[in-house]
């Protein structure tokens, strides 16, 4: 494979990624998980303090758990999987220092969302932070510590594809030099 | 290229995506930034607002004034180039929203540093939000209006190949079924 193909392969998959919604109800194999898991923590963490921590549901009966207690992730109750990416402050350990917990949890859910669509599957980013009631349904089925903050939930599935991707791109978004 | 080499070559690009902060000082293509500028709006965004918007910097004496004012971006200096990821609030236009546009403004970067990987491009996530001083300083030389929040600075180099990417999967982060 040349560099050619290389790129435009990658550039395939940021283009052609898009949150799925209708899943067939197949299962996802712990292989597939695991690679999901993987790509998430790749990500940059700020002062690379890898904050998160990450729970894989695939037990039938909890992820229906999860969509009857979330109003916004009926989608999950068809997807095979969902991960709950979740995130931890510093503010305790190190005072004086910001939280960046939620921007390096944004990061890995991005390169969890991409690696799903580089090996075939759905996935759609639903937010839980900064949702104080939802985050606190999923720390109560999930028994998440308190210390611990849920920050999105991740349904992963085999798409119907109804779904397709959007371009976004906006030339007026951009500013070149100055604003 | 089979489906098993563009998964590969996907992953490649996941994994071995690295904070790049030694630059040789080449310039960058205007073709290669419109890609990481595509790459950035082709993110997911919270109700599909994409509140984002992207200052892109290739004269060298505003990477020089950004470097001045910027304690933690002395690696600018060297770069051939620099985008600001910049962001929105909605809570002005819909009173009872919640703003997320931080984490899709944190969406965008990482669709930025992992572009930069494929195509042969080094680059660093800096922070700015929520650190004022430092939102403050890009806002005055940058001419960025009031609503408009900075969210981080990534300078965008030909690495000098001193940086190798972390292996930093750690499998007791990851949590099955429930915590």
């Amino acid at each position: 494979m040349n560099m050619s193909e290389k790129l435009n392969s990658f550039l395939d998959v940021i283009f052609s990624r898009k949150s799925v919604r209708s899943y067939t109800g197949a299962i996802i194999s712990k292989n597939d998980m695991e690679i999901l898991l993987k790509a998430g923590m790749a990500a940059p963490s700020g002062r690379n303090e890898q904050p998160w921590s990450f729970i894989a549901v695939t037990v039938p009966v909890i992820l229906e758990k999860l969509t009857e207690g979330l109003p916004y992730a009926k989608m999950l109750k068809k997807a095979g999987a969902g991960i709950v990416v979740c995130g931890q402050s510093v503010t305790h350990s190190r005072p004086g220092s910001k939280d960046l917990w939620d921007q390096d949890c944004a990061a890995a859910t991005e390169n969890i969302l991409l690696a799903a669509e580089a090996i075939g599957l759905g996935a759609v980013w639903t937010a839980l932070h900064p949702y104080h009631d939802r985050q606190e349904t999923v720390r109560r089925i999930l028994n998440v510590p308190q210390e611990i903050f849920p920050f999105c939930l991740i349904p992963i599935g085999y798409s119907t594809w109804e779904e397709q991707p959007k371009d976004k791109f906006d030339p007026a978004k951009v500013h070149w030099e100055v604003w």
